[in-house]
């Protein structure tokens, strides 16, 4: 198609001739893309991106009214029940989207950086996805340890890049898969998001695998896994040791002159006297 | 403190005992942080990850109702008006937590990883840090050029974990932040939220910087730029080549006996059959 | 043995009480660790981390003489034979360590951060691991995709430092090994390193799997899978394109005043015209 | 000249009858780029990855032989001065390129991944190049703190992508200099490499900005900056004990069996057993 050279404004005048439907609004015409995860709008006066998106660009969200809570259930890191209700994936995607969208969830206004190199100003409408990535995060942050879920946020990074590139073939991808689904082997049991007024946010979580112990989180018992609580002072004397010490050693050489009349430059280093 | 080794229950009794104001509600006793970026409560029924907060745990953020358009307005990064009406950084963080607080905006339940290895279930209200974060970000999207709003996310990972374990004053977090200044100086303009039910989203934004050309993104000129929408061909027939070939080599050599009758396999795989 | 506070005088003192051997030199008395990976040392006059090491600190590695080149055949990424020889993991670094420590291969004089804050200075001797290093990646470089080898680095880093850290237990390791098993589904074939007066360094490298086009990389045929040098064309036009607008526009908005005496500014951003 | 579709071997001819100099030697002609930090050579036989180069590919770099210590200051991260002797940038480049090379550092064999995606194997000479970085890494260790070391080790990969791309003239590129300047404030000092065979490898270094205290390293003391060494203790249990806690609960989770008899699997799993 490249090829050809087309400009928007000739496909609009070609769909014209040939009698193809075309949606137009109060934002002029513009250009839709659908598929099961989302609806994409963009062109027409949504290329200014100072301009206001009109309500009558969007078909999958009502305006925000009411609010209600979700229950999304996952085994391994899949949605597998919504309310307690198993659901295959696709009907499971498509229920979510009619759901969660009659509460205005899932409406995201972006420049887009295309991968010519140019911006353009996409609205999406996607609440399924909202929900499910809601849901499904808050579910990892009870069930993934500190580092994984620090780590693999650049791994989602590079996925959603690849995928955006049409590169989900890519071999780099099958190595970022074979990461992801080793973290979610348990990423297993429930999350509550409560949806309203276009809001969707999580209230509530549930794992057999939660790297939790409330007992300790509590710190209600002196003594837990063989750790007191008075173990906690050696790691707060090291804790940012060596800044520390690469501050008092600038410090100290950077301003000579401070520290020679009234010893006010590496003697006022805090707490660590290097003796350099 | 740590030294003391005191557990939650025992600084409950001592407040009773002492007349100390602790606060409590539904959800039971509770702790409360604040400073001027957000509130948060932890303790009491909360440390259940499946109880759902009770409203009466907010005091920034109404229930939800109504909606409004917010204007933020920056320079150099830093948001230096409301509405068009100037402020204060200090006075413009309090006016937005109380006006988008009225909204509803800015409440997240999270699971937190404590420093020490545990997590902790907390929930904040933020109302201002929730808009000026999405408004900064919308207005980025439109000034920063991909690269930099991709390599940005990574260095603000790491500025976060580093506000979060108290170590702003570490050399790295100078280098941080030369990084980000560098990057603002175009950061300037204006980002519009619509705020509604606890939801706030970007719907317009506009800055003199914005590296956007409506003409290129709307493709309604033939040639801009002097390059043609016929040069994309070459961008597009290069696009993945490395990964088709790769993938083609490896179905070659992995599955040898699909080569054998007609000679398709491995012999291809120096040329590139893309058409599969 | 942290509590019993001892200091490493005191440790010296009490060995040569109890007739312990401990190892001295020229650079004085210092500690030594062994494994069948590498042989650290430390202590003594190399605690300045001016002082160059001398000879007698070395056991592992030869002073520098003569030359070779060792072929590792790897399957799978794990090294199986040397020179076509086979051998067991164990035996292959025991070799390595012997043959190529014979050349001087694999000395390490470095400041290393320890896991309290503290830089200590170690000198390390390992050559199996820099020829196999070495190698292994020489024949990464043959058979992963370009965008592979750049995310592995971050991969390799992270997987380093969580080893440093005694963390090789850590569910993200796990993951991150998942990511590398992954990518060695292809490394297998030959790497030729030349060892040399402690210089170790690829020389060739062979793969069925090579992501590698001999006929493409000298440009021998007009046309290589349906793809014309002239497609390079649009390919270049477009390279970098967001980056110059981004460049032009900024020109554009921060110097106004040359734009308009003699058309310096804007006009003379030298592709782009965006007309804004 | 992309557009000309020319290939090499017409190249080659064109050259022929214009009687254009066209190196060749053992490995057939071959085609050479230089610039004051590197000269590279490919073509020929040396496209076939597994061919060993002739020597006579080399100009730059002569057979290993002799040893020798080269010390370079560096003000500020920049090279200064080689062995006391100041020199202006440009001669100093000059300098180390001839006399590192008559010791025969810096080659580089590799299989390099161009732009458009294709593998070329490269033969590179570099000695200031090699030497500068082997120095200058060396006394970034001595005053870097960890955190910088390694978030750096990213923002190199980044700049080095980006200037490989031709697009050092990116914004994102203003920015990782930024954060690079930042941290050579303190890269200030000597270091000191040997160079023999071919091998360089760093042997000293110095600076009044190290982050280190000699004292502290040999814990010849028992009390520095406040920490006494049994603070390491609290240190030491609570190092990785999330990443145990998760281990835990998953193998509490995952063999339920195991815990029917005895009752010490999920019931001990909030608890942590450490001495599996």
């Amino acid at each position: 198609m490249r090829e050809l050279g087309l400009t928007r404004e000739w496909e609009i005048e070609y769909a014209a001739e040939k009698d193809l439907p075309v949606e137009a609004g109060d934002g002029g015409v513009w250009s839709i893309d659908e598929n099961i995860w989302s609806r994409a709008v963009e062109g027409g006066k949504l290329e200014n991106p100072n301009y206001e998106p009109p309500e009558d660009i969007y078909e999958w969200t009502a305006e925000p009214e009411g609010e209600t809570t979700i229950e999304i259930e996952f085994e391994e890191g899949v949605p597998v029940a919504v309310d307690g209700e198993a659901m295959d994936p696709v009907p499971l995607i498509q229920h979510l989207n009619e759901y969660a969208g009659g509460y205005g969830i899932g409406r995201t206004d972006v420049m887009e950086d295309r991968m010519l190199g140019l911006k353009v100003r996409e609205n999406y409408e996607h609440p399924a996805a909202t929900v499910l990535l809601t849901a499904h995060g808050a579910l990892e942050d009870l069930v993934l340890t500190k580092n994984e879920r620090s780590f693999k946020k650049g791994i989602e990074q590079e996925w959603s890049e690849k995928a955006y590139q049409g590169l989900v073939f890519a071999p780099v991808v099958d190595a970022l898969d074979a990461f992801i689904d080793e973290t979610q082997d348990v990423v297993t049991g429930t999350a509550t998001v409560k949806v309203s007024g276009g809001n969707c946010r999580v209230v509530a979580r549930d794992s057999e695998y939660a790297v939790y112990s409330e007992e300790m989180a509590s710190f209600n018992t002196e003594d837990v896994a063989g750790i007191a609580q008075s173990d906690a002072t050696g790691v707060a004397k090291y804790h940012g040791l060596q800044e520390r010490l690469a501050n008092d050693v600038n410090k100290a050489v950077s301003k000579p002159e401070l520290t020679t009349d009234g010893g006010t430059g590496a003697d006022d280093a805090t707490t660590i006297e290097t003796d350099e």
